[in-house]
């Protein structure tokens, strides 16, 4: 049983975290704090959580989380970058779901954050965690940088295609569609039901924070430089992305056999059969991944569709997958959950 | 280990039911059927239960049934009532989440639903499945008739005004909204996106199938005649039931300790603080009825507030909770899902 | 052709004006004004609008609207109260869509609002835009105070009946439920898509601030002090709203009949056949209110439904429906658009 | 003023014929056809009508259209080339909604459309209705196939490029999102809102009917060959189209005037001003097609977006923009309305 704390419980990735550690047979809630609701219970703003879980929002001061095996950063990026030494000083290990240590490269991170870095020194030692990637650095890792809900979906589908070096790396295209909890819990006029509702649009095409960290992870998964044009969109529905990726073949291979196989021991990525579709609601509230694979007309442009839940596999469901690990708990503990359909 | 049969795997109560008996600890999935798709994989027709669900759809035979110790019927009206007296002559206990045996006088049911009553004999036998008001007969019953969502809703919301005789009973008035999955998995132009999406209406004002089974439930509660108006709508979102309840109260009553004195050991009832409201997404997806108890300005109008989530707590989930006393299990087994939140 | 101004054009009442007013025939668009969007193009925040408006956002100073015949305060309550006086004395018509004039009593409009009335004087002189009772009035009228879009679909729905007093007036309730735009164009959580989206809530049960303005509606029809029960939902669309409206018969009356000639003459209420029901999308977009009229299994109780589009006849096609009575224009002008379905 | 019939009057896109006619000043509506609702008034399944729309749905027959000046085609595919030679015999124009006359090869269309052409004599007379390529065709036109909602985003969309000469063309990429009216009013599990609802899909990905229409459509612009992977895919939306484009530059150019030039004197083709986005919402119930067009890091790849209603510009504005065109009435008249936002 490790005790473990979260900084930042009320955005939706917070209450996401709380959903699932609720529930964890290993995880005792030692801490959730709030910055604005500090004093209050959660389960009053949250009633779902009602009789699961007796917390009162914290002030996120470190005092607060010295009690902590494990401390999740749910918050805006530029907190767990201050914070994140401290906790690390006194034995406790960090998983940070916003953007602070994903970026190796901290002129890239400052550029595209718009703000100067705290803690370069740490960006080193942080693991990405990607555990279908990283799974052994992971699981001796004490900071984990959990990757976005973007990049989690476009690397998971493009990454057989480029280790196996089968398609141009060099024109990747992924058009990606999030739903709106993807913005968080913002007071935006953006966000606004009469503004998401019943429309759908493309967003930041000139450029989205997400494409070094997505351009830094397919480059590993290349061992060279690759040439990504990313699209986000927004579509009107709460939880789900599924991206749409385009590649140009530069041989012939048994495409399905390779998706297959690069995935076969994977526990949440689950590789549909030949001809299929996926579709976000089926992985609506679960951790995994479905990809299908494609190739329109039998012509050398290979479509990849891969989706998940933006907070699950995206960001809070990830992030337990990666505690699983550091602790050396079965990586499917507490994230059985299958998706809520319809 | 007990081995379950699902009746009608295809529509939406269905599926909700394999949502949670894959996971239920005490439950081995024994036979799923479809008249339509016998011989296909359930988990090609559903991916969301890839890798927890190998079964395939069989014929709705009862050979295909006789290793079952419970068979749950998730068919439309007019099915259980066929096959339930085979099953329960070889010792096959029977959860039926249609309506065939829910209303104990035959004429009434033959008005409402249509058709002539195939085993008028099983009515008297068959126990309705509401646990906070018939546990103990549902404990010793080999033949449950589950409550309808409204009903649900509505009796919850009720009973606790009746069984305390704080009402006027001959006004009572129940204004109820639904979800979209209420009307089933069914091929109907009144269930388009394009029909049921940004609209909001009433329908059956005249006259809805649940009016009897409500008043046949509010008048045990009340041991009296009872008056209702039962207004059903159609809300656009695909899950959840909100019912909003109106009442004269006769008398001078704490009425928030009423409610929580009421329902202060029902595991599956959350009674919420004075002054709260309710949100059909703090239920969704879980087996919880939550409850908000009003009397605006004071007055002797009493507004009560309540909802389920009409494929949980209002069809497969109470469906499993009435398995769960059954069989001796835990009542919560199997059912302790947090509500998806956003 | 009239000059119309237009204070407050960003939220959503002032951009559904615009909508309205750039068609309409004997209309020139003299001045939109927006505190925090002055200097910006009208149409580069709502693209919709490009080709059809080139006007540009003015600070809302007295200035900047001195060349209008009528000024549509499309602000928050609070606003043109502060203003009206000074544009009455200049010979400007006013049609206020906020609540700062639509209360008689001072006292109780400052209970509710919680602020102190600017312009208390003005409030006798303020008619209450409701063509369908006060039409020679507002053809008279320098100020107008337009309904609330939940007092419209109340009102338009109780009155016949009061007018008739065929119903028990001290116990009327009125189950409404709204679209999100009801909310305005603000950055408030409570309105963001992942709240409210896939949910469905009532609020404000113990008293909302349209409840004194039905009341004083109702009762004015009535002649006599009326008992009303007003719960507020949030349904989880754009537009619309739909009253269900419930109340005791005192005598046997056609009922229809009754209906259809009270709005026989009414351009913009469409009582539908026997048996029918209302849907919000059939009057999205229209300045229609769509009633229907139900006594359920012939009981003593009526049930009314009644339909609007919140940003239409609830606000602004209402509000150029009074300009085209103060005016002469013919009622419906400008008005003409069929509801959008699907 | 012209006599119109419409063959097929209650799909949406025939619906959508009547929103847009009972309002146009120089059309009577002669005939509306449903060969299931023969004898029912249009405004009984189509309460928006009310008011406005006093016909009654007759049987599909010849007899029933000959007094009509043009006749629409809101079917499904396999009825116009039925019916079309009859009526143009008669001195009748003919708009098909339907994709009938599309595909100038009839082999291509037989293989896509799994049927044998009733009338391939009639191909090469249809006119292939998009304005912006064939305006002067249309005007002298008898037979004209409307194109279908994809096509038209995609194609004008694609078209300044191809025609400019400065895009590799072998190498395009659609990909495009659509709202789920594109699928029709029919009785169909897969458009139930439970199941499209809250949810994003890809769909055909190995190849979908618009595919050789809009080749078709680009080689013509191109003058030559063209490579092209088309993937759709169907979000949480009733109406909208959002093509999302990639092309490889192969020239230095500035796009966004070359944009801006080709569709200068184009009503209903509003290209935004640089950096900006597209929105569905913005042109929802409006016959306008809004394109933007960003260059990602001035990179070689352009992307290009493009929306708009797929009922209207994609279906019935379109057809009724054609038939102002052929009967000579300015190309606008009846398409004025302004997008329904929010």
């Amino acid at each position: 049983m490790i005790r473990a704390g979260i900084v930042g419980g009320t955005g939706y990735t917070g209450v996401e975290l709380l959903r699932i550690l609720v529930l964890h047979p290993a995880v005792e809630l030692a801490a959730v704090t709030s910055r604005a609701d500090a004093g209050m219970r959660v389960d009053k703003l949250y009633p779902s959580l009602r009789g699961l879980c007796d917390a009162v929002f914290t002030q996120p001061d470190i005092d607060n989380l010295l009690g902590c095996d494990v401390v999740f950063f749910a918050t805006p990026n530029g907190t767990a970058m201050q914070m994140a030494s401290d906790l690390l000083a006194h034995g406790i290990k960090v998983i940070d779901l916003s953007a602070d240590f994903r970026i190796k490269d901290v002129a890239e991170w400052e550029k595209w954050y718009g703000m100067t870095h705290a803690s370069p020194d740490l960006i080193g030692e942080a693991v990405y965690g990607l555990p279908e990637v990283n799974r052994v650095a992971i699981q001796q890792a004490s900071l984990i940088a959990c990757p976005g809900c973007y990049p989690t979906a476009v690397q998971l589908g493009f990454l057989p295609l480029l280790e196996a070096g089968v398609i141009d790396a060099g024109q990747l295209i992924a058009d990606v569609k999030s739903g709106v909890s993807g913005a968080g819990r913002k007071a935006e006029i953006s966000s606004l039901m009469s503004e998401t509702g019943e429309s759908f649009k493309a967003y930041a095409v000139a450029g989205h924070r997400h494409l070094p960290e997505i351009k830094q992870g397919l480059q590993q998964a290349a061992s060279h430089k690759v040439g990504l044009t990313f699209v986000p969109h927004l579509t009107p529905m709460i939880r789900g992305i599924h991206a749409t990726l385009y590649a140009r073949l530069n041989t012939d291979v048994d495409l399905q056999s390779l998706f297959e196989q690069r995935y076969q021991f994977e526990a949440f990525v689950d590789v549909l059969p030949t001809g299929a579709h996926v579709d976000t609601r089926n992985v609506r509230g679960s951790n995994r991944c479905q990809i299908a694979v494609h190739q329109p007309q039998g012509g050398d442009t290979v479509v990849i569709l891969s989706v998940i839940d933006n907070l699950v596999k995206g960001a809070s469901g990830q992030a337990v997958q990666n505690m699983n690990l550091m602790f050396g708990f079965p990586e499917q503990q507490g994230l059985e959950t299958v998706a809520l359909y319809p």
